[in-house]
């Protein structure tokens, strides 16, 4: 139980509830730990628990009818999924896999609906959640039709840089092939998208990525400033 | 007032409000009719009202540094923009602009949120619907990620046979250039998606769109289920 609280103690929005509050959800929760390329659920199931990623990282997968897959995100912590389906008790949109060994809680669906509906300190935390989940999918859409692969990239390495803090260096954090889903295209067209960054300083050796000109890349792939 | 709580009253989010709720909702709401082309608010500017799409149209554009544009969303009645803006009192990511007259209710979005931090009841009611606008942006990054031009136009021709239930008759709703920035292409790419399209059975005229064979382009463009 203690190990519980202390996780929740670690979650934004769950970080400064009251004890009376942070005990009921440790109740409806448990703690998992689940290798890589573990299946979580699938887009069409209906949700039983929100899931909270505390350590590794975690994939959001569309599937069309055709069977072909789209990468919509790849998570890392701390970060709760998929909060609208769990909301509003519909069925998932997207699949969950784990990218490598990650560490999940798991809080029931039902009792969290019912905790939050009689708490509306509770709520309001899980509103500004939704909506900032909501806002990440706006400047993802912006980001696709907007942007070029190549400026794609060249964001997604500049947000890196500001994660990884240690100047140009950043280390990819997974492989090229997810990489390439997660930003809408192919791993040919990755290859090519890595080669334009080429003449706006960023070269590329296995999974490290050196940004010469950090106002270079900026000026050419154009990041949000919101 | 009362054209207020009339108006409140056919909005879904509301609709099962009590009284005494819709009469606090409907003391800080104003009415407004807007003529097109009518600009309501600027990415990057910070949220005054909830706006609330009662007849018309609204375009929600997303602008790149360097100026370029991109529609995310075109919106019918009902709908409210943009409530994960207005309920983390955080800047806009987009900007909003009538397409043709349009007639919209103001809801003070400081008092707005006052308001749902002391009713459990619509604060739910908010958590839904911020939950399936994030729903409907998951479906346009699969759509934009899974789909070429083609069947993004194909699905977007068949959800508005849905909505418009004329067989497979349907009138587009705005112009084909707004069409275009909607589906995430051009102009240009756009009258091709249409000539793809014929070979499936789209024929268009203008305005008027008819798909003689619904099956054979729910075959090519793979609408979502779900």
């Amino acid at each position: 139980m203690s190990d519980l609280i202390a996780a929740l103690r670690g979650i934004p929005v769950f970080a400064e509830l009251d004890d009376g509050m942070l005990a009921r959800v440790s109740g409806i929760g448990t703690l998992a730990r689940v290798p890589p390329g573990t299946r979580l659920f699938g887009q069409g199931e209906r949700p039983t628990s929100l899931h909270i990623l505390l350590a590794g990282q975690v994939s959001l997968t569309g599937v069309a009818p055709d069977g072909t897959k789209a990468v919509v995100e790849v998570l890392k912590p701390v970060d709760m999924f998929i909060l609208a389906a769990v909301l509003t008790d519909a069925p998932y949109l997207m699949s969950a896999e784990t990218v490598d060994e990650a560490r999940l809680m798991l809080i029931a669906a039902e009792e969290l609906r019912l905790l939050i509906e009689h708490d509306p300190k509770l709520a309001m935390r899980m509103l500004a959640s939704v909506s900032m989940q909501f806002r990440m999918l706006v400047r993802q859409v912006k980001d696709l039709k907007l942007r070029s692969a190549a400026q794609r990239l060249g964001c997604f390495l500049l947000a890196l840089a500001g994660d990884q803090k240690h100047g140009g260096r950043v280390i990819l954090p997974y492989d090229k092939r997810l990489l390439a889903a997660r930003l809408g295209t192919t791993p040919e067209h990755l290859s090519r998208a890595f080669a334009t960054l080429r003449a706006h300083g960023v070269e590329v050796r296995g999974m490290e990525v050196e940004m010469t000109d950090l106002a270079k890349l900026v000026a050419f792939a154009g990041p949000d400033s919101i």
